[in-house]
């Protein structure tokens, strides 16, 4: 490493031990990228101990496990970037306690999210990859227009493109939006009884693991489709392949998995279930968002400036 | 037939010999429905012959020909009525000449072809279908953001939901609307020099075949994209799968053919290709609208009152 990197910022890169991140090039002509996977794999842990002392920033690339034992080894971490608009892999009771600011990708990946959850939803509705597929007029047939669609926590993307389709939108959320001019219901299972189409767009939390249970898809009803753009373990997989093989829920258009990579086979068999292989954020157009977004963190944090999309850890 | 139903007016159904559309009963309470199919094949001429000088009206079923000759067997027709937004099947010249009303199925359909075109593309720039029978990350994923979506006439309820997504929308029809707030280019390739995608939705008239040409095509560049929801013989298909062979044109989403029921087979080995059987006004409420369309027009006519979704023969 030459002196004049020695100079730059200490930034820790926690990442996959095969995952790339496509700006990491330019990230080091700004910071001295600290990556243990650079090393063998003999002498990672002992350079990690002897550097953890420095360590004030920690950049985690995909969902990479950020665990209480690493956090316990970064005494002096002040700041974790993560490049996820989800920050479930993330102890964050512990930086809670600890006081370490935790940012996510904030909005870099809201427009290429709602887009796929758009495309997903009328996938399912106008069975576009049942018919790329066998080239046969589909049954069933239904139009977007008029469908009541409930969002679990408002996904103000996918709200500003479905109205434009004459959707009928309403919310559930922890609380009421005085921002958000639709019906809003402070438990989902109301919200899925007023609603032909359920898009599932929240965080993954304690709060809302399997929030979408067999009750709720059952009072979603044999018509009602269910979209899922967020994590996969929103959902009790289990009960939804089990209630889509009865034909007890009308559709799914899903991106996200309980177990990923690992998909319940009976989905792949089904013309109502179109699926996606949790891509919904793969456009360069949003990785170079994300790019701007964590280098503008990283250089705001060293300089004492105020970050981009914090995340709420109460 | 009963005595009521002879003083019913009465209506020809011009229909494929297999095809029974869904509200026939319903109409059967209100007119008299001569349909030619009901009779063994050795009687059909004859009787069309016997009845031809009573009958006013015409309804047409499907893009089922109307040919010169049946106009000119067919002396006092005053109106087709059309159940397709296309009206190339009927001799729209002769019409003209002989002063008869053509009605066509009007925005029945819109909403549910503007449905289905933007479900095409993001199908195409997502990938969707192609990661649904494959279940592969596929690569170069495209945000419809800022995306500049070029249409052959303007398709105001695709434009309406393409806005929604950040589409930069710019339209080319024989004349400038002075409603439509978008740039306007009289000439198509004008139109696709400055767009990344083309959404094709006019009426195939003389004028308009082919419109799409190989020049249109090149023009649209290597990353363009094209959806057609219109007609086929808009696009010339034989330049535009060779051009997608060659990888010098994007993708294409096509729910139209130039000679459906054939389908080049070219096509089907494209992921880049998502292609839909001519479905896209097949939901419930889609024929919801046609039934009232057309007995609207129906009870009109008879009661000399002005019509409906009336085509310019001009």
């Amino acid at each position: 490493m030459d002196e004049e990197a020695v100079n730059r910022p200490l930034v820790l890169v926690h990442r996959p031990p095969n995952f790339h991140f496509p700006f990491r090039h330019r990230l080091a002509t700004q910071f001295n990228l600290f990556d243990p996977f650079d090393s063998p794999d003999s002498t990672r842990s002992s350079l990690l101990c002897r550097h953890a002392h420095n360590i004030r920033v920690l950049l985690c690339v995909d969902p990479t496990p950020v665990s209480s034992d690493l956090l316990s080894l970064l005494l002096a971490l002040e700041l974790i970037v993560g490049s996820t608009v989800g920050v479930d892999h993330i102890n964050l009771p512990k930086c809670r306690r600890r006081g370490i600011t935790v940012t996510n990708a904030g909005v870099a990946f809201s427009e290429d999210v709602a887009d796929l959850a758009v495309g997903l939803l009328i996938d399912v509705l106008r069975k576009i990859s049942a018919s790329d597929a066998s080239f046969e007029p589909p049954p069933g047939l239904k139009p977007l227009g008029g469908k009541r669609v409930g969002m679990g926590k408002i996904g103000s993307e996918v709200v500003k493109r479905l109205e434009a389709f004459g959707c009928i939108i309403s919310y559930n959320s922890r609380r009421k939006k005085s921002a958000i001019p639709f019906p809003y219901y402070p438990d989902v299972y109301e919200l899925v009884v007023n609603s032909d189409v359920l898009v599932v767009c929240c965080a993954l939390t304690e709060e809302t693991h399997h929030i979408i249970n067999k009750d709720v898809m059952t009072a979603l009803g044999k018509e009602g489709v269910i979209i899922n753009v967020g994590r996969g373990a929103l959902i009790d997989e289990k009960e939804m392949v089990k209630l889509l093989v009865c034909g007890e829920i009308g559709g799914v258009g899903l991106d996200v998995f309980e177990n990923e990579p690992h998909v319940p086979k009976e989905l792949f068999q089904l013309d109502n279930v179109v699926l996606s292989p949790h891509c919904a954020v793969a456009t360069p157009e949003c990785f170079d968002a994300l790019e701007e977004l964590i280098v503008f963190n990283l250089k705001a944090f060293f300089a004492n400036k105020p970050l981009w999309s914090v995340v709420n850890l109460e």
